[in-house]
């Protein structure tokens, strides 16, 4: 198979840019969620400026799924005006089995699928990461501190595995695909967990999103970027796609990490795209980049993948 | 108010770019300020060759309010030939209370102002920082090493703000505006004594130079970029621009910092340039960066500025 | 003498892609250099697509000087139907007076060098640096931990010096130019050290491979970029090219590095190749990058050369 890059249809590829670059709460304390519709259109046009075609209204800026259909259709209306189109819908901190809030967060992810489903959108992107902790929240990087850690109760898994399953049952139902987050100290924190999680669940309508920056940006030892991408890509579908750089001192043990350019940090993203295709990949990529001006970065780094990208080829899987 | 972006408006907005990136002492001992006026043709046209329209002849490089006429003349007639023009003038380490050479540096400011008048330059930068010390000498990052810091003397923070409202009255006359540069351990060390420090000197033609990248790039504990915009950007005028990757650990405490392209850095600058022009900013940007091929992220980064510039409004403050 | 870069003339300046990037050995576990031809079109493919004219066969990836005519002759088959020309034939890890192999290690120079006569290369780069030590393979980073040194013993310096005397005088005969690459713990491991050992060859077909960036990276105190810069481009020839952030706190003596684009790394590469051109440079420059992309970012680093490069003068020296 030739994956020889081809710049025309290169530009066929999915790309959306997070809003997680811009605040869901404003400095007077309002929600950006409970603004009139108007007050988005700054953001998203900001988004097509940028140069994307596509936009995941990420949950940390606001709920599509608990907006009342009126709104709704404004919300719609902003993206035609500005030429934007929905990439997928990622959630953020909403896990099913939040320790404090698992159900209503289930019923949340429920309304989420369906909002898809409203929308035309097939992806949605869930997780089991939770509520950022104190320490996290007064941290320049949040994931330099101790967040919350997935109970090691074997029920536990089995709840979160059983709700994904409702889950994706519902998804199935109206045609929508989740994809599951990688990230540490949850079930899918390490790409053995991970595959070893979306197994259990057995659905042909989860998949995982390998958003191994989560992890490449610990300040602790991990594993190699090239065995995640390799175990993991194969079940890849909705990918939320960003970059750090990484130093380890191999003689005295000390770790430093920043957010990169997709080009320029420790994953070889070249080869994982490639890799990923080789095994049927042909999801669509989200880009994130916290630090700095993330929208700016993230405009960068959907140029990059423009580059290396192959032509699409149709799914094979 | 909408910020959407325009390019072609965008090209208005005054961006310079500073000299630091050329010695001023050559390796056989001679000032370059000394040279005949055809030595300064190279590096004036490799600012050219950058892509710049605008210079500001830092006096690191040479001193041009200490040029004779006829060699002021023809540094002019160098600017022709390359094609610049000033976009203000920025000194270094000639603080008007330096605890040796004070009195002489502020009788070299009121110079610079006339300078700046006699050149039609309408911005100069000034600042309260001090000469190197020999640990900054000898450090590859100098501010990585301790350097002078500003008596806490109250009398010492009454003399520097009764000398910049001698120049403050000086500039006044002659059309000139001052930019005060923030700098760590000085009374402009912080967002808010920055800001009372100028509110003390108390003049119309005193503004700020909200150089944060030179706090944000310090191996200590400093206020989050965003609230020292927050504060400063309602006063800035003539604005250099720097980034740097910052790392802090937030379980550790180890801080790690590096020169960044503004784009990539800690600072948010789309969101930096957005808040500033919303509360009244319409200054000139100067580019500065240290480490490496200075000149080269400079004009990268005028590039990164003209893509999320806004269109340019008139003052309204 | 006017350096002002020219565009134009500056695409002759020949640059070529290491194929460092590339694994000599698959995950089955087959040695690239072993596998039909065919299966070299793809990574080939991926370096002309990546906009290169000219590529070093790196002989991590095949080595050239061990194939067999017919081999050799598909090899070139492949170059011209991709578009590629070979820019250099680098070799690593190949000491001549290695501690297990030097024998072996220097017969293979010998014929690395005849192969660039067959081919019509005129230059190969030949190094002291041996086999990874198992710390180093262990390592994200190699130059993080500690790797071999070589021996302080006089007679190891002299029999060094005259084994590359022998392949010097080979060279010669066939109109091959051989440049020593810098690497730590090597004779050629200083600016002072690499231009003694060369002055102790004395041939004038053997140069210099100033690739500072093997030592601006190491997490130890080295010698200032510039000062080694000064020393060592007079002898440059064919130059490996590759930057890195460095990070030093001159308080508490920490080091950190991370592999970094040209532009925006310690080392200033626009006053690096200025410099090198005025003492009579004009060799071709190989793209180096270690980690994440490297591809990528050699692509990127061409460009930037491109951009600071002046018009190609004809060789003075």
């Amino acid at each position: 198979m030739s994956l020889v890059s081809n710049p025309n249809t290169a530009q066929h590829w999915p790309i959306a840019a997070a809003m997680i670059n811009f605040p869901g709460v404003l400095a007077d304390g309002t929600a950006v969620h409970d603004q009139p519709a108007e007050a988005w259109l700054d953001p998203l046009q900001q988004v097509a400026d940028a140069g994307f075609d596509y936009v995941d209204p990420t949950d940390s800026w606001i709920r599509v799924a608990d907006l009342e259909e009126s709104r709704l259709a404004q919300f719609e209306q902003l993206l035609t005006e500005v030429g934007l189109a929905v990439g997928g819908i990622s959630t953020a901190r909403r896990s099913v089995i939040d320790h404090e809030h698992g159900l209503d967060y289930l019923a949340y992810s429920h309304r989420v699928i369906d909002t898809a489903a409203r929308l035309g959108v097939s992806d949605v992107s869930f997780g089991l990461f939770e509520a950022l902790t104190d320490a996290q929240k007064r941290a320049l990087w949040f994931w330099t501190a101790e967040g919350h850690v997935s109970s090691p109760d074997p029920d536990s898994w089995k709840l979160a595995v059983s709700r994904f399953q409702d889950l994706a049952a519902h998804a199935e139902r109206v045609g929508v695909h989740i994809s599951l987050e990688m990230y540490e100290d949850t079930y899918l924190g390490t790409a053995d967990s991970a595959v070893r999680f979306l197994t259990d669940i057995g659905s042909s309508h989860v998949w995982l999103n390998p958003d191994i920056g989560n992890l490449q940006r610990l300040h602790r030892p991990v594993e190699h970027w090239q065995s995640m991408i390799e175990k993991t890509v194969p079940h890849a579908r909705y990918w939320h796609v960003k970059n750090y750089f990484r130093t380890e001192d191999a003689t005295t043990g000390a770790i430093v990490t920043a957010p990169a350019p997709m080009e320029f940090g420790v994953i070889n993203y070249r080869m994982a795209v490639r890799q990923a295709i080789a095994t049927g990949f042909d999801g669509t990529f989200l880009c994130e980049h916290y630090g700095g001006d993330g929208l700016s970065v993230s405009a960068t780094n959907r140029e990059y993948l423009r580059r290396i990208l192959p032509a699409r080829v149709p799914r094979t899987r």
